[in-house]
């Protein structure tokens, strides 16, 4: 029986000629990753099994991302428990004030991570990489420490559901918009455990910021991970960025899904999910009389350097509506001087908006914008759940940077090809 | 008896001849200012006291500076409290995200504040107008309701300190070394309750963003407030952006002093606050040894677009040390924006600084960079009592911005002469 391209990445870390759905094996990984938040717990976890040690020091990662600059001193000992920790092993990769980002949109970017590997992170939106054609899932802190001791991981291996994409993306949609549209129509456990293996003519259209938001969400549908096939786009951001050689997996032809969805990319129009769950979609038009207080651009899923343009080229010239806060976060440092160079920063001030350090933010509800009781937000971010932002009488509506950026100016939910 | 400035001021606000130190009076004041923190108290004050109403909407200013974009669902409230009461009463100076700034550098710049101005504001460094020659000081929450719901405030006429100026600040020695220097040798109770009169042919060589920082300041000598005269550069900085017309109050020559303290601009040096108060100073060659992890940049002493072009002019080409956070905040979106266009900006990320968003931040240990237990900063803030940044077991060392910035370079306490 053939292998999906998941199952083949996991087989060759496994040292086997072959898996099948529901196999237990344990795999080489190539990166195991924390966060502030789940790094101090991990190192935590070393330490009382006695194992306070790493496997290879360029192969974790650790990114204070989620309440840096420190937003109080809980954080500040928990950041200073990873600086002390990546200290002490000479950690390559340990990012801080001064080389922030967001872990998924930093470590792709950095060349940390590229295709063929297989990637655990103690942070549930580490499916991100396989917009690379990488493997990489969110682990428990505990499994995350247990990676980053032995740089060894237990996996089932997942069956996997095929999504046929054809088509173009008519203008001003995006991957976003993709992801939140299958969402959707499949629910917050459609790919529960499962693999979304994205094939088809329509990804060559695809950028791969577009790709990096649609692997981004795979979580949000359930799934263990997502991954994209590696075509010439993912050849050319990998080149001059990628610390190691990728390789690269592709599915046998006969490889198995449990299902095969297929998807006409000018079918989807630009998206927005309601609270309090992800899967609550419907077109953008349909919001048109939800009032906004803050509009969210940014985080994992969309404060890569396309969103910022798009988010610029809507906001250029436009005022942010009254009684409208818009926070416009770049997910790295490297966003933030591209957005500096291009004129996208100057663009974003002078159209009432305000550029954050790179974060997560208040996506979680980290700083950075949290919500008040009553309040209500258009946010680029991945997550829509009760209280996410703020308070448990908060709501928030995800969308695609372009609808963002449009509510942000009208003060209600807006479809950017209204303006 | 002749009268000093702060005196005319006061005798012209309280619609006297003339006032006399110790004199209580009740004066017509020109604004009364709170912010995030302060703010929501002050509206509970009025809405107790059966008042909910404001004297003049042009005339109070509402800041969100201290933690917006908001950092947690108790400043979210807090913030919304603000915005509700300033929509319900048509505030005109309402600063939130998309206007920010903090308050002491935001209110000049905007020219909500002018020479010859009375403002309360529900903050200490409130006092820092006085660089516009206005009579500016911090006032209680309380008393702070009371001047916006009346437009009136009581004072107790303040006898004065002069301090007569002569000479030149030397290359890389800046306002808020004088004012370190002034405060290490009169204490921190040095002017209690009393005017900072600043006079002297030294002045005219004092830039606008020297004389605020140095009026910022007052406070930390325990004065009621910090006066400049009004001169060429004052008049300069209000053209095109006092909003109402400044007027110009000088003290009489047969003026009272209790000290006349001189002090030639060309002797200080720059000039470094020990923990744990403004007073413990000693030339910044003294603390060569000082080991930090954090340089903060900005906040109302020290935000102005002067501090960040002297910030960038030691960074520039240079990078951060390893270990070390570096945290530039221009103080308002309009220095922002300055950044961005002068490239200083691009240099602060180039160095590997990040660019917080215009906020008290740090400072009061509100956000954006609060410090562990044994962490050490150096900053161009305003205070560094025990834990105001972080943790009780921390340390700030205050500076300038070109000893913060060369400090950042070398991970030591540096003296920017010496790079």
């Amino acid at each position: 029986m053939g292998m999906t391209m998941t199952q083949k990445i996991l087989a060759a870390h496994a040292g086997l000629d072959s898996v099948v759905p529901g196999q237990l094996i344990e795999a080489n990984i190539d990166l195991a990753l924390a966060n502030d938040i789940t790094g101090p717990v991990a190192i935590r976890e070393l330490k009382k099994a006695d194992m306070d040690k790493v496997f290879d020091r360029t192969k974790v990662a650790l990114v204070m991302d989620h309440f840096a600059p420190n937003k109080d001193i809980k954080s500040a000992e928990q950041c200073k428990e990873c600086r002390d920790f990546a200290r002490k092993h000479d950690i390559v990769n340990f990012f801080d004030v001064g080389r922030m980002g967001v872990e998924h949109a930093l470590l792709p970017e950095q060349g940390i991570v590229a295709s063929g590997d297989v990637i655990i992170g103690a942070d549930s939106h580490t499916c991100t990489y396989g917009a690379l054609g990488a493997f990489s899932t969110g682990v428990g802190s505990t499994d995350c420490a247990a990676g980053i001791a032995t740089g060894k991981a237990w996996f089932r291996v997942p069956s996997a559901i095929k999504f046929n994409l054809t088509g173009k993306l008519s203008p001003w949609v995006s991957g976003k918009d993709v992801i939140l549209y299958i969402i959707g129509m499949i629910g917050v456990d459609g790919a529960l455990y499962q693999s979304m293996e994205f094939q088809g003519e329509g990804i060559a259209s695809l950028s791969m910021d577009d790709r990096f938001s649609i692997a981004n969400m795979a979580i949000e549908a359930g799934a263990k991970n997502g991954i994209f096939p590696v075509d010439e786009k993912t050849i050319e951001y990998m080149k001059g960025r990628a610390q190691h050689e990728p390789v690269v997996f592709a599915a046998d032809d006969d490889a198995e899904y449990e299902r095969v969805i297929d998807i006409d990319l000018s079918t989807v129009s630009s998206t927005v999910a309601a609270p309090h769950l992800p899967e609550n979609t419907k077109p953008v038009t349909e919001f048109a009389d939800v009032k906004i207080d803050q509009a969210v651009i940014g985080s994992c899923t969309n404060g890569r350097i396309e969103d910022m343009r798009i988010a610029a080229e809507i906001l250029k010239g436009r005022k942010v509506a009254d009684g409208v806060r818009a926070i416009v976060m770049p997910a790295t440092q490297e966003v933030e001087l591209q957005c500096i160079r291009e004129g996208l920063a100057e663009i974003f001030i002078e159209a009432g908006a305000i550029i954050s350090t790179p974060t997560c933010g208040p996506c979680l509800g980290g700083h950075m914008g949290i919500l008040a009781a009553g309040e209500r937000a258009i946010s680029t971010t991945n997550r829509n759940f009760v209280g996410r932002m703020g308070h448990v009488e908060s709501e928030v509506y995800l969308s695609s940077p372009a609808v963002a950026a449009a509510s942000a100016i009208t003060g209600y939910i807006t479809d950017p090809a209204s303006l």
